[in-house]
């Protein structure tokens, strides 16, 4: 699976820089981050170095922990002319502001979800545009009707806007979440299975069959390693496509930042 | 399931007549019609008649269908100052316009549905919580979680806001539409079943068992009947509760049109 995610990030990279290329309106980000959370730290260096690398404006705005209110959050969302994001996950109880669909570079707010359910929006929430990609890339970008997909967890970032999203483009979907009783499922009736539970181990990779794709959006540190949600047993080779963890949904969700920049900045221009 | 709608029906009833009496401020509808489709007039009308059993204002706005221009209706809707609806279908390819939450009082504007999809909201669209009521009266309303759900249609005023509430509810939710292999399908496997394909006879009601609760959401007229989209078997009793058409879901979805419009009212109260 390593070489088709290559191969759809190249893909994808090609196209925006072509986009971006044409347009006369900047494309630009701002990064909000709030103390030092170290995960947060990688996401927010690797988007960075994207924007970096094609020369692109991406802007860090760094907050104490200690000093910041929900207030400055909110002043600066206000404020806000281009895509920008709030990584999450913020501290002290601190909550993303509601940005308007204009700036909204993650899709996570509600002008953006109310769109998405209207079937109306261009931007998804990257984690779940990378899904996409990757169930397009295997059965084919106009093969999602009928195609019988479950989606398991119901986040607001990914497992129920993808559910929305799936549902829009007329797949057969089955939303389970912490209270589904998982063990009862038969995963074989599934073309795609999305793991998205944010928990190591809820599946196993010798639970899934031949034709069958698993994409594993989880990302957790087991031991010192980075590890998915579908725990792989090494000794038996898994007999269906399971996308893996590093260098799978996540190395394309943070492409889908860019894409969504470039999308917010097609729009502003008109 | 007569007596069952009818007591869900009374009791939701006598709650708003207390929430009415304790208010403030005027519970008022306006109803925007366009041209003269024959169903939509029986639903207004039942709207107004309750809103007048109650001693409520609801205004009914009469356009032509020849004359009436779409910026004819965004001009009322910019306008809405309280709960407003505009009377599906439109003719001449007229859209609703996308009312903002404070007034939305069908819940199907894009602010409503994107405060549903983060769980925010408390305006569902009026046939969502008819069929949230059904299922709360069958298995208690603290039983959602887990509880295994099929809804079959995706539109976007029931099926799909319907999927994203019992998502939300914790429900495990199976999402079909026209390309789903319903054939295929293990009903047995359900808890409740949700029909709201808008055709008749996409499923029978010998297709489900004993402890299955079948929701009913279609209207259709068939051989000068009114029927749902189940089609009943009349010579095999069904096993399943199957709520009726008339006087099942519909029933419910006219009150909870009064019940939106205390909701806003309460809102706009503070």
């Amino acid at each position: 699976m390593k070489a088709v995610i290559n191969t759809i990030y190249e893909s994808k990279l090609a196209t925006l820089k072509d986009k971006i290329a044409v347009l006369s309106a900047p494309v630009q980000l701002t990064i909000v981050t709030v103390g030092e959370d170290p995960a947060s730290k990688v996401y927010v260096r690797n988007k960075i170095r994207l924007f970096d690398e094609l020369g692109l404006t991406c802007n860090h705005i760094t907050l104490a922990e200690e000093t910041t209110t929900q207030s400055d959050l909110d002043e600066i969302a206000a404020n806000a002319e281009h895509a920008i994001l709030f990584q999450l996950p913020l501290p002290n109880g601190l909550e993303a502001p509601d940005l308007p669909a204009s700036v909204d570079v993650d899709g996570f707010g509600s002008e953006a979800l109310g769109q998405l359910v209207l079937g109306q929006n261009s931007i998804l929430p990257c984690t779940v545009q990378a899904t996409i990609d990757i169930i397009a890339s295997h059965f084919g970008e106009n093969n999602f009707a009928g195609l019988k997909v479950a989606v398991v967890g119901r986040s607001n970032i990914v497992g129920k806007p993808l559910a929305i999203e799936l549902i829009n483009r007329q797949s057969t979907v089955s939303s389970f979440n912490s209270r589904s009783d998982l063990e009862s499922v038969d995963w074989k009736r599934y073309d795609v299975v999305v793991v998205a539970t944010g928990a190591y181990g809820v599946l196993e990779s010798t639970q899934f069959f031949e034709g069958q794709l698993i994409i594993d959006v989880g990302i957790n540190r087991v031991d010192g390693k980075l590890v998915g949600d579908v725990k792989h047993n090494l000794e038996i080779e898994p007999m269906a496509a399971i996308t893996p963890v590093p260098g799978g949904v996540g190395r394309l969700t943070c492409l889908h930042v860019l894409g969504n920049a470039v999308k917010l900045a097609e729009c502003a221009q008109g």
